[in-house]
């Protein structure tokens, strides 16, 4: 079934329930950034959340069950139903598109990319840049965000692989954790984090798990802060209004 | 198109963009009050976030172009999409159920029945219920929470003509209203209404717009106040989950 919006010719399609929280959250990052006074001026959004879809890192890091299927079928609905482009609420799951891409007749943003050209362009003039990345396991050692930074000249900067877990990980998948509902302690772990990256020479910081922007707020880093779903929030408004 | 999602045979299906602050705002309430601590353990939801279907109070109250065919599509596209059940994220849209009903092979929970049903339980005891609505100009004009009130033995309370639109109708669509992406004047406002409705001998009041609650909390009412949309949301939760 395809069905056209009246007058406006694209649709926003979120993948999304990797968790509701981060789809939540870039839903209402569409919202906000669309210059509307109306309903009606809005952009239309079409959210699969399936929270269901087996977790990136566990696959990733572990070799435990694959999302691909679940991912591309769920890429396919958000095309049926009348999406124009897609948007991922998970930079683990970026690790996918390719694969993905095959299966469906609309292209998908990547929020990984968009966030290198981001940074490139905001930090011109700032010298080396060199950029702390805040991520799962999953999203780090698939290698995405370093490829795609060194591609446009930046400097990835890491956390050591004990203080990856023992900070973000546990902020986001910890008994305490964001993913389980809480943001207390996982506010303190994320912010433990951002310091060490910066005093590991990082001249920026990008919030690269959907998660962690629920807990991290700009004023409590000590360098520039990149909600990489606000950089992607933002390209997708664009590219439906301007379509 | 059809899928399953995997061990889950239930997902919630929201029809929303009226508006789509109303519609994440009820996305936030089926997070929250589900109990998960992980991804999977959450509900699946499709939400059809389309804000180009015309305004529902426009077309009941001033004869302007009907939401009906938007909303029927919109409801096939759930369904298609695999979706058990359809939530609507507008309470004036429960207008147009009966007739988008036959369009569709699965069921629509009714926001308005939910509430009166709601209602009539957690004030039982309290003598003669009197439930003030807080609602658009349209929802009153269809006369759909008063048919369903009275129909649990409840008396509602409505606003003046003209408070009706000063208050309310000027909180939600003002051009600092709700809908324009503010919230401080119609706080204001919404909170006046309140206490007028009290003052009418409301002993409960229902936040029956969707975008009420969006400005206004349980402490600053004198009566206790029903967000509709909760109710809602706790319904569908427990629909999907006991499938």
């Amino acid at each position: 079934m395809n069905f056209a919006f009246m007058n406006k010719p694209g649709c926003i399609g979120i993948l999304g329930g990797m968790g509701p929280g981060a789809t939540s959250c870039l839903f209402d990052l569409i919202i906000k950034n669309t210059p509307a006074s109306s309903d009606q001026e809005h952009v239309p959004v079409i959210i699969y959340n399936n929270p269901l879809i087996p977790d990136r890192t566990r696959h990733i890091v572990y070799g435990e069950e694959s999302p691909l299927k679940m991912l591309t079928s769920g890429a396919q609905v958000l095309e049926k139903a009348g999406a124009t482009l897609i948007i991922i609420a998970c930079n683990t799951a970026h690790y996918y598109i390719n694969d993905i891409l095959p299966d469906i007749n609309i292209p998908i943003l990547n929020m990984i990319d968009l966030t290198s050209e981001y940074i490139c362009t905001s930090m011109k003039g700032s010298g080396r840049v060199r950029a702390g990345i805040l991520a799962s396991t999953g999203t780090i050692r698939s290698g995405r965000y370093q490829k795609s930074l060194e591609s446009y000249g930046i400097e990835p900067v890491l956390l050591s692989a004990q203080l990856q877990e023992e900070l973000v990980m546990e902020a986001v998948y910890g008994k305490r954790g964001i993913k389980a509902g809480y943001k207390r302690e996982a506010k303190t772990l994320v912010n433990e984090a951002v310091k060490t990256l910066a005093n590991s020479g990082a001249n920026t910081i990008i919030a690269g798990c959907t998660e962690i922007p629920l807990v991290l707020r700009e004023k409590s880093s000590p360098v520039p802060l990149v909600n990489s779903m606000e950089v992607l929030a933002k390209e997708a408004i664009r590219k439906v209004i301007n379509r």
